[in-house]
This record gives C-alpha cells, structure tokens and sequence, in this order.
C-alpha cells in the first residue's frame, strides 16, 4: 500500500514543541508514525526532521494532510515538503563515454533497487559510445558540447529537464563543468560523482594525482553541484585501501567500484527524501 | 548544564500517537528535546523510542516528570526508563590476564570519554599479573577460581555487585563462563566481548579456529550475556583483514585492537542509554 | 606486449635454495621479473611462489622456458604452472534467475576489467527470466534441473565444459548444490559466491538467518566448490556494517552489493592466476 | 632464535638478474629465505626488496654475509641494509600533553607488540601534564619551547638523540612544526601522525576544518618528516565514517582512535624495516 505511505522533511529555527506539534498533527489528522528522525544544529539552531508515515483508515485525505503541514510550516518558519511515497521522482541521467555509474544506476533501477521515473539520458558522446551499457528504449539524447557551444547545449538541457518535468539531475560522470548559472538553476537537485576522497585531489586526472601523492586510500565523493566547482555539500563518501603497487590505470579501475556505489547510495537517499540541506552541507537521514 | 539533561528510553507494543503523547508530555513539563530517535519493529509490532531532553527554565522538576512518563508508561504498556545524565552509571570490571580491553577502558575513562564511576576491577589472577595496566588507586579484588569454587566465587562478585551499587559488569575478556544462574541475575547489565565475528567461531580459541577454516576478515563481538553461551544479544561487531600470512599468533595480535574498540564502542552505547534489549536482539540508537 | 609476458606459480616443500633456482632458470633463459611474490607455511613446511616475467629481446622461447620448469619442478617436487597472459582463461557462467552477479561480472568483461574468454551462460531458468542483463551474443543454454534431473543436467553441463574447453567455472549465484562427484571433478576451478560471512550462516537464506540472529554486519564469501557443502577454501570475503532497522529484504539489497564486488574479485585474482590451493584453505598474492 | 634472523633491505635501479644475485648470495653463505617482497618501479625504473632470512647451521657469519652484501650493493648501485632481527630499533618519543598515542605505543611496547628500545620521551609541557599514562621508569625529558627558543631546544632534542643513538623518532601527537633544518637532519627516521586524511585539511584544527566541511568520512595520516609541512612521504591511512551528528569534538574523540592505530602501523612497519622511501612515496611491503 505503498500509496498511502507518505514522507514530511521539514527544517526551521529550533525551539521547543516541534515534535510535539507535528507528531500531534500527524496523529489527530488520523496518520500512524512508521520512523521519524530528527537532529538539531547546535551550532546554527535548526531543527531538521523526517517522518514517515501512512494514513489509517478513516484518517484524512492527503490533501488536507498537505493544507495542515502547510499551516504548521508557517507557524514555526518552516522549510516543508510532503510527498506520497507512490509518486516517484523524476531522473535525468548525464553521462560521458565512461559508463560505469550509469550501467550501475540503470541495473538497480531495473530491478526495482532504486524508485524512480527515468526522463532521459543526455550525454555528450553518440550512443555508440556507451557500448557496455544497456540503455533500452531509454530516450536517448546526444547532446555534443563545445566551449563556444556550451550555453546553447545547457539551454538545451534545462529546456529538457522542464518539458519532461525533471526533479533530479544526476551527473553520472559526466565529466564536463556545469555553468555558474546552470549549476545554480539545479540547486539542490543535481547530484555529481567526484572521483576522489574530497576535498583531497580537487579537479581534473584525481587518480593521478593521488598516485603522484601516494596516498594509502582512494576515495569517490557524491555531492550536490553548486558554482563552486567540487565544493557543494557532500552526500556521501567512500574509501578503498591501495598499495604502491598500483599503477593509475589500477586506481582508475579499482576507483570504478567505489564510485558506482557512492553515486547509488547518494540517490537512493536523494530519492527517498533522507537529504536535507544545511548550507554547506548535508543532513543524511540514513536507513 | 549536564544535570539538567535527561534521556528517556522506552519500549512498547506499537499503536499510533505515541510520539504525540511522549513530546507533548515534555513540552508542557517546559522540557525541550535534544535528540529523538525511534524504531517499529514491524515484526513484532513492537515501538521503541530514545529521547533526550533538558529542562528550560521554569520547567516541572525531575520527579514530576518521572511521575508523568510513569503514567505514561502504564497507559501504553511501555518499559520505560528516565535517567538524569549527570547521574553516572557505576560499573565493575572483570579481567583475566589478557588486560588490553581493561587498561583501553581505563584509559578511555581517564580522559574523559567514558562517563561512569568504576566500582572496582575483579581479577581471577593476581594484581601483578596485570603488570602493563596503571589501576591507580582502583579498588582490586582478586578471586580466584577453580571449577568447584566457582559457586562461591560468582557469590562475592554478587555480594560486591550489590554492596557497590553496580549498574553494569563487563567482562573485559574475563575468560570465565558465567553460571546460568549468574548469568539470569545479570541479564541486560552484563556485556562480554568474544574474540570472534559471532555466529561464526563460538567457544574456546576463535582465532586459531580462524586460521584453521582460512577466512579472510577475523572479528569481535559485544554482547549481553545470556545462559545460553555466545548467543546472547549483540550489541556491536567489526572485522579486520587479515591474509594467508598471518599466524595465529598475528590473529591474537591484530585481534586485540578488534576487540578493544568493539567493547569499548559497547561499552559507551550502554552508559548512554543508546542500547534497548529486543528479544534476543538489541535496537542500538547509534550516535 | 601482453604475448611476451607470462606467469609461473609454484608450490613445493621448503628447503633452502628455491627462489635461487627460480630467479637463475629465468635469468639464464633472458628473462626479467617483473614482479614476484611467495609464502612459506612453516605450519606444513610447504612453499609457495609466484613470479611474473617478461621475454627480453634474445630470450629461450616460450616452450624451451617450460621445459626447464618441468626440470625445475622434478628436482623440487613441485606444482608448477606457467601460462602466457596472452592465453586468457575460459570462463563459464552458471546463473539462477538472481543475476545481479552475472550483469556485474559481464559488464566488468566488457569494459576489459576481467581478462577472460567466456564460453556460455548456463541457467536452470529460462533466458527470459534474466530480464535485466544484456546477454548479447553469448551462448545461452536454458538447462532446467529437478532432483530426478540431477545427474543428467550436470553431465550435460560436463559435456559443455569439456567441449568448451573452459578451464573455470563461476556459480553466479547459482542456487544448486552440485553433485559429490560433479564438485570433485571441478575442484579448483569452480567459484561459489555464498552470501554469508562463512563460517557463519551456512545453507539456505542466510541473510534470514542473519536478521533473526541480530548481528551487526553482514558479508559474503567467494570460495572452490567442494564435496563438503560451504566448506571450500575461501578466496575473498567483505562485510558491510548494517542496523535494527534492516529488514531481511534490506539485507538481500545491501548483500547483492557485497556479493557482486567479492566475487569479481575472487574471479579476477583467479584469472591472474593469484590463487593457489593450500589444502583446505588459499594462499592470495594480492594485487 | 631472532638472533639467527636478518631483514635485508635494498633499492637500485632495476635491470635483469637482481633476484638471482640477492637470491644465490643467500643460497650460498648457508641462509634460508623465509620471506621475500619486491617491487618494480615502471615509472622511475626503480628496483626495491625486502628479504628476510636465518642463518643455518654451518652458514657464514653475519660479518661475512654484511661485506658480500656490500659487494652486491656496488655492483648494482644498491642502496642496501641488513639488520639482525635481534637488534633492536632505539626510539625516541615525542608527545605533548594529547597523550593517547603516547599511552597506546607505550602499552603495545610493554606487551611486545612493538620490538623496540625506548630512549627517552621528550614533551614541551610538564610530566604532571600526561596524567593519564603510566611513564614507568623510561627517561622524561622536560623540554619546553617558544619561538624564540626553537632552535636551542631542537639543539638540545639533536644532542639527546646522538647520546641515546635513537634510530627513530616518533611525534606521537607533538604539535610542534619542527624547524626545516631539523626535519632534514631527521630525513628518513622520523613519524609524524597528521589528524586527517592528507592531501586534505592540512595544518591546523583538521577536525574543525572537517566539520566545516561536512565530510562524511574522517581520517589520520602516518608519514615521515620532511621540512614541506604535512607533504611528507605517506606511509599508512585509515578513515572511519562519522555523521551530521558529529560536533568537532566527537570528530577530536572518534579521531583519537584512528590516530593511535594509524601511527602504531606505521611505526611497526618501520621497527620492523618494511618501509622504503621511493622519492616522495614509500614502498610498503605489509605483513
């Protein structure tokens, strides 16, 4: 009954009550709590919460759920969002000719792993360069970008992501660096996948630059894209331990693995509404 | 302004407005919430909640907001517990010759990391033979044990259990097996540590057992004791690699910081209320 | 220059000037080592050594170099085993309908991370229930099983491995036990993954048993096919860390992730010709 | 029987039959190989190895193995050491009043984990000030520090070190930039633990910068000395996750545990001559 399941996230000043208000909304409104988290910045005095829950019988409609949510975001200034687990989110896919992550994407969505609407995949490469990966009846488009072409080929983008009502924007290594202005349109809806442990080895070749460093770990780092380049706030993060006897071709392989799967855990949470922002940073209500 | 920080930890068969009941309590007590994290064990249809929560200025004192959570707790069936943080938990600890686990615990409790007040340390050897841990001016009890005293000398742990108003023991590889009987009377307040990745390696000499299978991860685990011998609820566990090198006695070695962490990791669940019993699995409210 | 390097792995009792013999035998031949790793069990006293080297401008061929380690070999009672890695392995995949394995491992084979020819995909479910995977132009055998079929499927699989000339065997997640007598015939060149952290967890839905247990992290292990079932040397194993909230259904999606990355490595460091049998357990010169 | 045992270690340029010569050298002065690592360098073209032998009966004496040592090193332009195991490393340990590490390598040194001779400690603050570690009887050296006084003090730390013949020094948490004179003369024997995963968060507060940050993994770095702040040759890592949750000050008590182990792994490796420098990176040959 996934249709009656819904998920409030909601930021604002702390003070006390909150809970107290939202869980008695949520309770007289006829709706059982199933998990709620919760975490309060000490240092900035915001209150961040999710809360799952699903509408018992007799409980009210989800829109007068939505109108009462709205009234309590008013109340204590608050940043809401309510959405039915039922209604999925939409997801463009970026891609370059290095296919890995989107192989990885494509094959979770496939089997169900992550809940959401593919509009399209976009890359600058012809679709004969994404040979590995499966891409089905997936709207495909080729999207070729120079420097001098680049604002039309990100107009082109954006007009896209509005006629097929895109709510998420996921550079799965797309390897080209968005426009300030593009990169502040997606503002909290734009996942990129960094190759490296940031903010080690900002910007380009990461694997060589850590072999020329030597570092003992490699790292892969999920964020979301702002204008400053690899400097958005970070979802998620991982590691893999590599010796000097790995060559940059070995990092770049054994990288792969690390960002596949740091890029999946990044929106799969985005997807499930577990991501919160925090200025610079992230609140990740984990599973 | 620890003593005027409290947490709440409850447990109960789920029904909806729970939440509501427990931070609308606290709200009109002038309490405010710190933290709050739940779980609904769907399986079981059972609730369980840890909230902490300091009291404003003009709030109701402790011992009317313990009044209230006790009628709280009879009306939702709860096993609730409330606990004034600055009210330490006192804890004795059990060791045998092998004292890394104690002089880490030690070591951990002297700069401040541990919040509790240590009764006393209990020894089945001798004080010298603990030659390479500082016990300061702790008080030490060596009791020997033989399998015919062994009634005897679980007595006086007992007798100095009660005499010391001991919240928690911890077998800081105390290498005994409990009686069931004492076991049964320190059921929930009694951690081991077993030198294994539990299920896997039970009984005597996992590490040799390890070597022996080939495996190539070697573990700790932490876990109430039960009468039933390393099986009782699990509270925290990690692994370490390890190759075709490593002897057994590199398995000792290696497992000896697997081991100090786990315990210690426990340990500081436990003195934090971040630990409730869920059958024979634990909810651990990790930080 | 792949063609001109190749791979020599060796195991014999220790005795004192082995990795002379070898390092002298490459030497005179025109060879240089490239790298060279080796272990002594002083346990059973038995030696084990792998060295990779490259043909220099002069060198004895290919042929004149293995008969000089079949000499070598006699002299020191040694297994031995040289291949050019040129001459990749031949690999044949077994599948059941959860194909998560087979989608990585193909996709790793496309992109040129396994080096490995691959001579058909065997399943017990019809191809159509391995919807999600890109097969391509694979050889697909649809070759159902019941228990009355046993001994027929396997003799036919038999005869497509003979036929195949396939040197390994990888039981994708498989889900069949193989017969006694068909495991034998496959020892070691057959690769299970098990979805447990073995020893823990053996036979049947272990992620089930995992949850109902309560532990804290679960993993996986890729080891030979024996006789004796979950009882074969262990190539790899990895964990992940886990909490109360998983459910069993959350385990099986967070294991798929474990399960794909130790096999491929187990298969890799297979194809590499990095492991070597030491009775019942493996000696891994990891990359 | 350690004294029988030797540790050869040597880096030259790479070129044909240097495993044969190190290897028949060996054979013939009467020593068995019990382990041996090596390790092309590609890129510089550089050859490095780590042999460990016993002397059998009837085999040369360590003087006449040293001056055939010798011999090998000119003819292949070596840089070359040979070490009986029995000969303990002498070190030195520097601390400031963070004294975890100090007490963790003081502990592992008492129970044999780490095969070295202490030659004193040395600490800018007072010994009232490393309360919480049992010093026992090893020589305290009270030396405090300014800026004005910097170089008389490294003066007198140098005299301290020629006296006691310290092979190694360890900056178990000394939280002083040693002067780039100082760090030049300490070239090669020198461990510093850096509380973050370098290249990130240099300098000073890594934790804070951390936090700041909102990374999702902290991290420490074991590397040697150089007069380049924090750019030193990296000789071990380890990371461990944290969350939102996490004040800088449970990044400071969570990274306490990195610190320590990170640093002992280092220090081990170097005790027991598996660390060879390789211009700005190291060859770690791991147990």
């Amino acid at each position: 009954m996934l249709e009656h399941i819904s998920i409030l996230t909601l930021s604002c000043p702390n003070r006390p009550g909150i809970v107290a208000a939202v869980s008695t909304l949520l309770f007289e409104a006829g709706c059982n709590i199933l998990d709620a988290q919760q975490f309060d910045d000490t240092e900035t005095g915001r209150f961040f919460m999710r809360v799952v829950f699903n509408r018992l019988e007799g409980s009210q409609p989800h829109e007068a759920i939505a109108a009462a949510v709205d009234g309590l975001a008013e109340r204590f200034a608050m940043q809401a969002s309510l959405r039915e687990v039922g209604r999925k989110k939409r997801v463009m896919l970026l891609v370059s000719k290095f296919d890995h992550c989107l192989a990885d994407l494509l094959y979770r969505w496939r089997i169900g792993e992550l809940p959401m609407e593919i509009t399209g995949i976009v890359s600058n490469h012809a679709r004969e360069h994404i040979a590995s990966t499966d891409l089905g009846t997936l709207p495909f488009h080729h999207m070729p970008v120079t420097r001098q072409s680049k604002m039309e080929q990100e107009a082109e983008i954006w007009r896209l992501i509005q006629e097929t009502k895109t709510d998420l924007v996921v550079l799965a290594r797309y390897m080209q660096i968005l426009s300030d202005g593009f990169s502040a349109k997606l503002a909290g809806r734009c996942i990129n996948i960094h190759h490296s442990f940031l903010p080690g080895f900002k910007g380009a070749k990461p694997y060589h630059q850590a072999h020329e460093r030597g570092v003992k770990l490699i790292g892969a780092t999920a964020h979301y894209v702002t204008p400053d380049l690899d400097e958005g706030p970070i979802i998620e993060q991982d590691v893999e331990r590599i010796s000097h006897r790995d060559t940059p071709e070995d990092l770049v392989r054994k990288g792969r693995d690390i960002e596949r799967r740091v890029l999946a855990r990044a929106v799969l949470n985005h997807l499930e509404d577990r991501v919160l922002l925090n200025g610079q940073k992230t609140v990740v209500f984990t599973d």
